[in-house]
Parts: structure tokens; sequence; C-alpha cells
């Protein structure tokens, strides 16, 4: 899926041309996409693969999401509040990624209404996602965070490895291991 | 604050006209805006005062997030994704609010390239303060979140009631009580 074809199910049907340029990137199993400090200069959208976006967190990480093919994925608040990220951006797997820079859409959203659309419609679906994150972690155990995740979201449960999943739900993998048992 | 300055603000300095129709309305101090179970029609700028988003959870609430004077407040997932309100809103003290009906906002984003890029700029202002909340949530201590608000929003601090806090920070009163006293 590319974003043009996104466009077209979401925005407007008629594929209009994309009015930004994008170019495409692989990026193998385990690499860095976007670190701790650094300044965010891009969108990507993937294509095919899984990326993991990680908080720092004491010794180790949080995850604070994983992403899968057909959606964006980026640093956002290191873009829209122009600061150093502070979240790190990785391959989970090899990614096949399409890329944008954010300066371009920057200035296509100054007399874009596609852009503007699309760059709506994409926020608007972060954050949902983010706003149902924050009430599963306000009002569920992690059990039930762990019941929500297999409820919606089963091929994440499939693909991520255990202790991946435990420091997605915030648990330790042994009680995440005890919860899959129960 | 008017939508019209908000726009004068932070999209186009020149003043345009909005693209979309608003009314003012005025609502007494603990005043029920958008109730549990209800599909959200409207999206309200705080002209004046302040307003509440809570969450049910158990026998009380919790409460998600205060919106002061300059903000759009909703429920957005219900408007999002069409469905029933899983937050209720509410009144914290008399507030004047200026009005507008989703659908008219939907049908100026069809056309109206001001709609989305106000659309887009109040959208991203959202998701910034959700994911820095849930970063909080996911790293922090209620302690720590007590210290962060207050750098914060000190407003929020000085204007909102111990009980209700403790219900934004997800901590006991007495918790609370103490954290303040360190």
């Amino acid at each position: 899926m590319t974003i043009s074809d996104f466009v077209a199910e979401n925005i407007d049907s008629s594929k209009p041309e994309l009015p930004f340029p994008t170019s495409t990137k692989t990026v193998a199993k385990g690499g860095l996409i976007t670190d701790y400090g650094q300044f965010e200069e891009n969108v990507y959208f993937i294509q095919s693969g899984v990326m993991i976006v990680s908080l720092a967190y004491k010794e180790e990480d949080r995850i604070l999401e994983f992403y899968f093919e057909g959606s964006f994925c980026a640093s956002y608040s290191s873009l829209i509040s122009n600061s150093p990220s502070d979240v790190r951006i990785t391959a989970y797997t090899d990614v096949q990624l399409e890329v944008a820079k954010y300066a371009d859409i920057q200035k296509a959203y100054e007399t874009s209404l596609l852009a503007n659309q699309l760059g709506r419609y994409a926020t608007e679906q972060l954050l949902l996602d983010r706003v149902r994150r924050e009430k599963e972690l306000l009002t569920l155990t992690a059990q039930e965070r762990y019941q929500s995740l297999l409820a919606k979201k089963p091929e994440l449960v499939q693909q991520i490895a255990i202790k991946d999943l435990s420091k997605y739900l915030g648990v330790r993998p042994e009680s995440l291991s005890r919860i899959r048992r129960n």
C-alpha cells in the first residue's frame, strides 16, 4: 500500500496526485530510523513490515506503539512542536517505507486542500489511538489491557515477542506469561 | 477569545471569515454538556471558564482533562468514529461557549482549505496533549506527575479542587495531600 492508495481509500477516490514528493527506503530489522534527541524531519508511511516507537524509561524502554503496514509513523511531538525527539523509532522487522519530508508537507499545508485533508485525517486517527490507550492505562488492569489488545489487534499479539508485548503493556514478562496462561 | 481570534492567532492573520456557522451558549457551573452514551454533535470552543472531561471508572469517575479558555473541547472519539460517547463533559465553572455543529464542520472539510487547516492544527494540539499525558502515565509516579503539572499548568493547580486533581492524577485525595506537603 502507498500513500496514494491511502488517499484514494480515505480522502479522495479520484486518486489525485500527491501534493508533496515522496521517496522509498528499506530498513533492515533492528535498524534505527529516528533516535532520542534527534529533530524529526520526515513522516514515514509503512508499505510493508512493522515499526516500533519506544520511550526511554529507567534501565529499559517502554514501547509506546507498534505500527503496521498502511500506517503513518513519525516522532510527532518532535515534528509538531519542533523539539528534540523523546522517542526512538526502529524497524521491528525489515520494512519498506515511503518517506515524505516534513518541510515539503508544511509547504503543501499552506495552499493544498488535499494536504490538509490528509494531515487532518491521519492526525485524527492517531488521536483516536492515543485516547483509547490513555483510557485503558487509566482504567484497566494489565490483564484487561492484554485481553483488549487480543480482541482489537490479534495480528499484533501474533507478530510480537512476549518480552516486547510486556514492554508495551507495562508489565514484567513473567506477569504477561501468567496472564496468557489464564 | 473567539474561534475567529484563534484562527487569526494560529492559522491566518488576515482574520478570514469562518467557513462554518457558530453560535454562543452559556452553561452554569456543574451543567452537563455531553453525557455518556450520547452521540456528540458539536465542537465547543471555550470563550471563558473551565470544562472537564470525565471517564466512568468503577464507583467514581476519572478526570481525563481540564479545558480552559481558548481551547476546543468535544467528545472527539464519538465525533471521529461516530460512536456513543464514553466520556462526559461538564462545566466545571460557569462557562461561555462558542458552538459549531460537527455536520457543518464536516461539510466545510469537503471544500475549505481554512476549515482543514484549522481542524488539522487543533487536532495536532490535542494529540500533543494526549501523547504527553500517556508518556507521563507510563513513566512517572503520581508525585512526579503532580510536579510536572505544577510546572506546566500552574493555573490548573490553583483553580481545581484537590479531590478533582486527585481524580485527574489517578491517586487518592489523601495521597495527593501528602504529596503537596512534601
